[in-house]
This record gives structure tokens, sequence and C-alpha cells, in this order.
């Protein structure tokens, strides 16, 4: 577990990243994880089968682009949730920062193995 | 499931709350839902015993009072996980708007009744 003893600052957490599409784990409620992220270009189109993932904007705009559905445009205080088993690719054209919260199970890019993957061990 | 196809905005989902202390669901990520709440002056000392509840502070300031600990002090864009099984009692001189992400099993004050008890169902 890691559930602290003190409040957790998101925009201090973020600030502490140095790499885009690095989520870092910054905290954990029940089996979901709770991460922060920035994110800019594209990361790679990929799934989880088994397990939603939420995306909520801090700052910036972020676009998750869905197989066969619209995209859905995410700018500051917006969240989507992309549900389990759905193909997506998250693109920011400038830099965007992210919480993210998944299950503690969930793999970066599902079952595709990309460059800019990473594994929970790099996260925690 | 909650998953919805387009964004939510959490401003404008906590601006549809006239109530103090009466969480709305606003979506659902794996086994886990996300509320919001408007809270002022204090809940009811109560614990879960089986679930973590994750508070983040969208306005203003609220304090988590918790059983054999310091009180936790969050402010905008901080958040605190109340682990399972401790007893806490959140306090909001002003009112203080919250994001919640507690397990869908969740109840609102545990094994205590109070008048600002509210069930699953009214929540959503």
């Amino acid at each position: 577990m890691l559930n602290v003893l003190s409040p957790t600052n998101i925009a201090e957490e973020l600030a502490k990243i140095t790499e885009h599409w690095s989520p870092r784990v910054i905290g954990q409620v029940n089996d979901q994880y709770v991460k922060v992220a920035k994110v800019k270009g594209e990361l790679v189109w990929h799934q989880h089968d088994h397990e939603d993932e939420l995306f909520l904007v801090v700052y910036g705009k972020v676009i998750i682009r869905l197989q066969d559905a619209e995209d859905i445009t995410l700018e500051k205080g917006e969240f989507y949730v992309v549900p389990k088993g759905t193909m997506h690719n998250p693109f920011a054209e400038e830099e965007c920062g992210l919480v993210l919260i998944e299950s503690v199970s969930t793999k970066h890019t599902g079952d595709v193995e990309s460059p800019l993957t990473k594994s929970i061990e790099d996260q925690l």
C-alpha cells in the first residue's frame, strides 16, 4: 500500500516528472493507483482487456483517440474513463499534465510493447 | 457501469449540488466510484472497515480529522487517502468542493447512521 500520512499535492508531484509518457504512482485507493503523467505527442494504440483507465487533465489539453468512436477532447478539470477493452491512443499537441487512475494490475500500453512502454516498477 | 461517451467536467458537476454532505456519483473506473461533494461543517465520526476513501480538494479547504493521528489539512489540488479501518471525520469551516474516490460498495458514513447519511441510491 502506498497510503501516506500527509497530503499529496498533485501539481508538486507533476513538477517532479522530467519525461513524457512516464507515469508516476503517487497514491493508492483500494486496488487502484493514482498516477501523474506529463504527455506530449502520441503514445501508441493499445487496450487494457480487463481494466478501465481514467484520464483527468490538470493542465493543457489531451485528445483520447478511440477506435470506432469520436475523439474525446479533455481540458483542465475534465476527465474521461476509457472503458476496458477499448483501443485508444492519447495525443497532446502541447504538453499536458494528467492524473491517471487505473488498477494496480494495469500495464502501461496493454499487451503492446512500444519504445515508450513503462513497467509498473518504473512507475513506483 | 457509469462510463459515458463524453468528458465529465468536475466544476460543472459540483455546481449542480445544492446540499452539503450529499455526494453525487459522476463516474466509475473499475470498481471505484468517482463522486463530487460540497461540504461545510463536520460530517460524523465513522470508518469504513474494508475500504480506503480518497478526498481531493477542488476548491476551499477541508480538514480530515483522524483518530489517534494528526489532522490532515487539504487545500486545492491536494488529496489524501483515508486508509480502511481508520476513524475519520471531515470538517470544513467554509464550503469546500471535493472529488471522492471510493469503492462502489462504500457506505457514506460506514456503519454509523447520522441525519447526514446518504445511501448509494441517493448518490446515483
